[in-house]
C-alpha cells in the first residue's frame, strides 16, 4: 500500500537565521549578571519554579512588563487600558496579532513591515492571508537610516492597513517627524504595530528606546506591541514574549485580550514560566532593577567600543570610504554597508557567513576574531567592484 | 473617532481546566528527586542553560524521547523512520499536526477524539475546519472502561479519517481487540494519532505504558504521537513536548518533519530549552535513567495508595454502591463514577470544584483533605436522586 506521506515535498526553509543574541567578549550570550543571580537562588526552591502558570500567564509579571514598557504613570496604564498576554516569544505575539486582524480588523488586508524582518515575521502575515509589504530604512547608497522612508511609506499604503514599526528607535525619527507620522497614520486609519525587541539595548536606558511608544499613549492612539524580554535579560531559551495592546477603555480592551486569550490556549496553553518569574523578580524589586539598568549600560557601552574599534582597524587598513555608519547605529546589530558582491566575497572567500544585506551581530565580533574580519573587510572592499 | 476595537466581543472561555500535575503528600507538583539534582547542577552552567537552541531543537534530546518510546532497537528507529520536532506541550502538537493534515492528509476531513480531550485539543482540529467526533470509554452505568467503544467507533467512523487514540494505556483494549483494531484501520484507511500523556505514570513502567506504539510499529502503520514529557519528568512549567512521525521510510519522513518545521518556526520559532536539556541528560545517561525509572514507581505505589485509601473510606462510610473502579483505574487521573446531580452536590453543596464527567486528579486529595472529600461523596451518593 501506497504511504499516507507520499505527496508530501520537503518544506520551505528559511534563510538561516542570523545569531541574535547580545554576545560577550567570550562569545557566550550576554546574560545581565542579576538574572544569574535570581537563577540561583530560585533553583533552591522547586514549588516555584515547576508550578503550572494560569492560562492568562503570571499576572504580575504582565504588569512590570507593561509598566517598563509605558511607565508606571502612564495614562494607559493609569487607565487600565493597556493589557497584554504572555507569549513564546516574538513569533507567538506575531502569530497572535495576526489572527487578530485577520478575524477583527477586516479592513485590513495589508501589513506593511521593515525589510529585515519580513522573512520571519511577514511569512506569518501571509500565512493568515495578508499582503505583506516590505520597506527599508537603511539606505545602501548614502551608508544611513533614512528616516523619510517610513513616512513616504505611510503615504502610499492603502488606508486601513497595518504598518508594522520594528525597532522604534532604530528608525531615527524626530520628534516633528514622528508627529507627521502620525498625523498621516491618523487621517489614513492605519493601525500602528510596534515591535519592541530589546528595550534598553539600543541606548542603554530602557526608557529612552520605549520613549515612542509613550508619544502614541498620549496622542490617543490604539495598538499592538510585540515586547520581547529575552535578549534585554539574557534569558534567550525561555523565549518569552508579550502581545501588549492599548485600547480606548478598559472594556474593550478585555474583548481584545479574552480574544487572544482563547487564540494563545489553542496554540500553546501554558506558556513556560521559568523567564517570566525571572524577570517579574527583579522589576519588581528597586535594588535589582537597578542592578539590571546598570548591567544594560555596560553592555552597550562594550557594544560601542566594539563597533569604535572595527572602525578604527577599517581606518588603519586604508580601506577606502567612510565608515562612520558603524558607529552611527545603535543596538548589537547593524548594517557593515556592503554591497552584494562585497558580501559574497565575505561568503566564499573568507567563510564569513553573513546575511546578503550585511545586516550583522556587531556583537558576535570580538578580541579573537576582529583583525580576520576587518581585514576580510577591506579586501572585500578593495578586491570587489562596486555594483 | 470610533474605537478600531468596538465590534470585538468577549472571547470564548475555556471550561476551568483541570490541575493536569501529579501532586505530592505536601499538595506540591510531583518533581522526579533526579530532575532536581540535573537543576542545581545546570545552574552553575550559564552558558549551557541560556543560548538558543537550533531551529529543530535539540537532536539528541528528540532522539533520546524517541529511544524512549520505541526501544532503542525499535524497526522505526533503526531503519531511520521515526522522527519527531520539539513543540510547545501537547497543545503545540496537536496544533502541528491539525495543520498538516489539514494541507496534506486532505480525505481526512473527520478527527475522532476521546471525549476528556475534545474540550483543549478538540478546538484545535475545530479551528482548522473539521469535523470533531467525540467518544469516551468510561461507561458510567457499569463504572468502569468499555473496550469495545474504540473498536465501534473505528467501525462506524468514515474511511480515511483520523483517529486520536488517547493515552492507549487506559483504552484497556486486549492484544487481540488490539489486533481487530489495527485490521480495521487498515482496510479503512483511518490515520491513527496517539496521544502518551505521561509515559510511565500509568503503570511505573515506560516501556509498558508505550507498548501499544510498538505494536503499531511492527504492524507496519505510519502515525502521529503527541509525546509529552513534562508531567512524568516533573518539569510542568517547561511544557515540553514533541510531535511524533513514523513513516514508511526516511524519505518521507525528512519531507513531513520539514514541513512541520516550518509551521514550527512561524509558531514559536525557538522552543524553550532548560526541559529539554533536563530530559536529555537523564535519558542520555544509564545511571540517572534509572533513578528517574524508581521514582516512576515510587510515584506510582503512591497514586495508588490513595486511591486504596479513598476506596477504604467510602466503605467504611456505608457509601452505597461498588467503588472498585476507582482502583480499577491507572494513573493520576480517573472517573469517580459519580452522576450529573452528586457532581453538582459536591460543587454547589461542598465547594469541591471537579469537571461535570467527575474525571478527577486522585494526586490532589490527600491527607489534609481525604476525610472531607469522601464524606462529601458519600453525601453526594445518599441525598441525590440517581437520574
Amino acid at each position: 500500500t501506497l504511504s499516507v506521506f507520499a505527496d508530501v515535498p520537503v518544506g520551505h526553509k528559511l534563510e538561516s537565521r542570523l545569531l541574535t543574541a547580545c554576545m560577550t567578549d567570550e562569545n557566550l550570550p550576554w546574560i545581565s549578571p542579576v538574572v544569574h543571580k535570581i537563577c540561583l537562588q530560585t533553583v533552591q526552591d522547586p514549588s516555584l519554579i515547576y508550578e503550572y502558570l494560569p492560562d492568562p500567564g503570571l499576572k504580575s509579571f504582565i504588569q512590570a512588563s507593561l509598566e517598563l514598557l509605558f511607565g508606571k504613570h502612564s495614562p494607559a496604564i493609569v487607565e487600565n487600558r493597556a493589557g497584554g498576554v504572555h507569549t513564546i516569544g516574538e513569533s507567538g505575539a506575531f502569530r497572535l496579532a495576526a489572527q487578530f486582524f485577520r478575524l477583527w480588523h477586516r479592513d485590513a488586508s495589508t501589513v506593511c513591515i521593515v525589510s529585515c524582518q519580513k522573512e520571519s515575521h511577514g511569512l506569518v502575515f501571509q500565512d493568515m492571508g495578508f499582503e505583506v509589504c516590505e520597506y527599508c530604512i537603511w539606505d545602501p547608497k548614502k551608508r544611513r537610516m533614512d528616516s523619510n522612508v517610513i513616512l513616504k511609506v505611510a503615504e502610499q499604503m492603502p488606508s486601513g492597513c497595518i504598518l508594522v514599526i520594528g525597532n522604534p528607535i532604530d528608525c531615527r525619527l524626530t520628534q516633528s517627524q514622528w508627529a507627521k507620522l502620525m498625523s498621516i497614520m491618523k487621517s489614513k486609519q492605519i493601525f500602528p504595530f510596534f515591535d519592541i525587541p530589546c528595550q534598553g539595548l539600543s541606548t542603554g536606558d530602557p526608557e529612552e528606546d520605549a520613549g515612542v511608544l509613550r508619544y502614541f499613549v498620549s496622542s490617543g492612539f490604539e495598538f499592538f506591541c510585540s515586547q520581547f524580554l529575552s535578549r534585554n535579560f539574557g534569558v534567550y531559551d525561555e523565549v518569552v514574549g508579550i502581545l501588549v495592546v492599548v485600547a480606548r477603555n478598559n472594556e474593550q480592551l478585555l474583548c481584545v485580550l479574552s480574544q487572544l486569550l482563547s487564540y494563545a490556549q489553542a496554540l500553546w496553553l501554558n506558556p513556560p514560566s521559568r523567564g517570566s518569574r525571572i524577570i517579574t523578580t527583579i522589576l519588581c524589586n528597586p535594588t535589582l532593577q537597578e542592578e539590571w539598568n546598570l548591567s544594560l549600560k555596560v553592555a552597550v557601552e562594550n557594544m560601542m567600543l566594539i563597533k569604535e574599534k572595527v572602525k578604527e582597524k577599517l581606518r588603519l587598513l586604508g580601506t577606502p570610504g567612510s565608515w562612520n555608519h558603524i558607529t552611527e547605529q545603535m543596538g548589537t546589530h547593524g548594517y557593515l554597508g556592503l554591497n552584494y558582491q562585497q558580501v559574497q566575497y565575505l561568503i566564499k572567500k573568507k567563510h564569513i557567513y553573513i546575511p546578503r544585506n550585511g545586516y550583522i551581530n556587531f556583537t558576535c565580533i570580538n578580541a579573537s576574531n576582529i583583525d580576520y574580519i576587518t581585514q576580510s573587510i577591506s579586501e572585500a572592499v578593495l578586491f570587489t567592484k562596486d555594483s
